[in-house]
């Protein structure tokens, strides 16, 4: 596990492991843009997606939120009391969405804007992650926000990349 | 201009200047706590958005803001470039949602999500503001998100203070 | 566990569980005041400290730092990986610094320069958590920014109030 | 001015006319990784502070600090409370650093840290601003905080590559 590569293919498996797939991610980041391009597939997030994932903060964040999740989906935590507030989801908790802010920041304040839309609005693999997380088995209280995190990035990153070749061509 | 009630209210009244009132952030509040308290009322945020405005952090954002905002609408900006960018709301500005994020941070993980909501959504106070931005001759690129952040600290404030007090009836 | 006192308690039991005293970050609270204000004694921070860990984010965040800690610490995360990064401390991860900057935010800009700063100079409490996370049995990579979180918010929440109160006697 | 380029040779000016020379920025940065990498030249930072100035919100935060901190100096701005308050260069006012956080969040947490390090020592070119602007004449309020977040930023930045490639090595 020596280079960024596999650490970035780890993660990929760690996510469809938990039942997210890099085109849920790239559909969400998709939605994310639709009001700015008319016609986009989620196939052209793609490359952003992988550009966000080959940085060493966002799989560490990955990671750090997957084990979290699944010790609490596991009932072996520690701290029991904790265990409880990851298992209810609970409304004040905030860490989760402060681990996908440490993502999100990374690629500006579009993508914290976008990461605020779409954490409430609850599209596609988010509103599946979050729905799922209520059925007292799966726990998905950090998962969800990472997911929203890497689609706001890579939408973030997506944007930038549009407005300067625009701004360029003129 | 000694102490913290002279500023706020100093604040209050250079957003009143500019088309904001607090009924308009209120409303702004309400609409993003809607979905988790029906039959909220506008008012029922003043204590909330006051409390905000009491902070020395929240009363130097919005002086700054309005600063920059009013600058470019009058065209003494030194920086013509600059100027350019403010009147166009260019969308990989960020600033002005950067220093959006300086108020909302201080209120918690819910109001950053918040904001990123209110922002893209435009609600009320928020879409007026925008599209007023876009006649030639006014200029909102900064206030529009100050506002938004005021409302989103407002709100997660409120739901804070709503749980926190639930969770001790039971 | 239901109310807010408790929790409070709670955290303080972890911290003093890890090794962490009130009076450890209190001093390093006075640490970062020193060069403002002259013959501080530690003790002067027991409020801002108490008034920081009174909040609901802040004490998630102790709580989830200290659950990842003791998981490394016992050999007991399912991620290896993670669990290899964790017990070395590795320079890039990032992820406990993020959490401690959740707290910061919530007390504004004096108090994230005031974490940089102690976490690189390495104060008192926090050299000696950093030396003891080297000993391979104890891992207080999530700790040691917890503790610098807690310090550098007391601090700032002490600046604004002396400069506040300063202020108004004019 | 329509590519990145002119706006990043528009921003040295803009630097180098308010008495910053990309040498100064770089020897900051050489001084924030002077306890892990020894006997480094300042010369070893100009590519990362390049990249750093490459980023259209690097770019965009420095034009805002400048144009505030010239507002002040030249006695323009419309509100005279906001100026005399960056005039005196206020320990409260808090804006100056939250722009500064707005580059190096892009950088990720070492740059945070990094920034927070440099903001409280004030080394060199940052300790020269800072004195600079407490003569009455110059008001640099803005600036030695964006001048510390591209140091901490070009630093954060050599740290990660730094890391990775020995990384590899393995």
């Amino acid at each position: 596990m020596k280079n960024i590569e596999n650490y970035r293919d780890r993660c990929i498996a760690l996510l469809e492991d938990r039942g997210v797939t890099i085109y849920d991610i790239a559909d969400a980041a998709r939605f994310l843009q639709a009001d700015y391009h008319k016609g986009l597939k989620a196939e052209e997030f793609f490359e952003s997606i992988m550009s966000v994932l080959d940085k060493r903060e966002v799989q560490f964040a990955i990671m750090t939120a997957i084990e979290l999740d699944r010790q609490a989906e596991n009932g072996t935590m520690i701290d029991k009391e904790l265990e409880d507030v990851l298992r209810r989801d609970e409304g004040l908790y905030g860490v989760d969405e402060v681990n996908a802010y440490g993502i999100c920041n990374l690629y500006g304040s579009i993508s914290l804007t976008n990461f605020g839309f779409i954490d409430k609005k609850k599209y596609g693999i988010i509103a599946k992650l979050n729905e799922e997380g209520k059925d007292g088995v799966h726990c998905h209280t950090f998962l969800d926000d990472i997911v929203g995190a890497i689609a706001a990035s890579a939408a973030g990153r997506f944007a930038h990349s549009r407005l300067r070749s625009k701004r360029e061509e003129v």
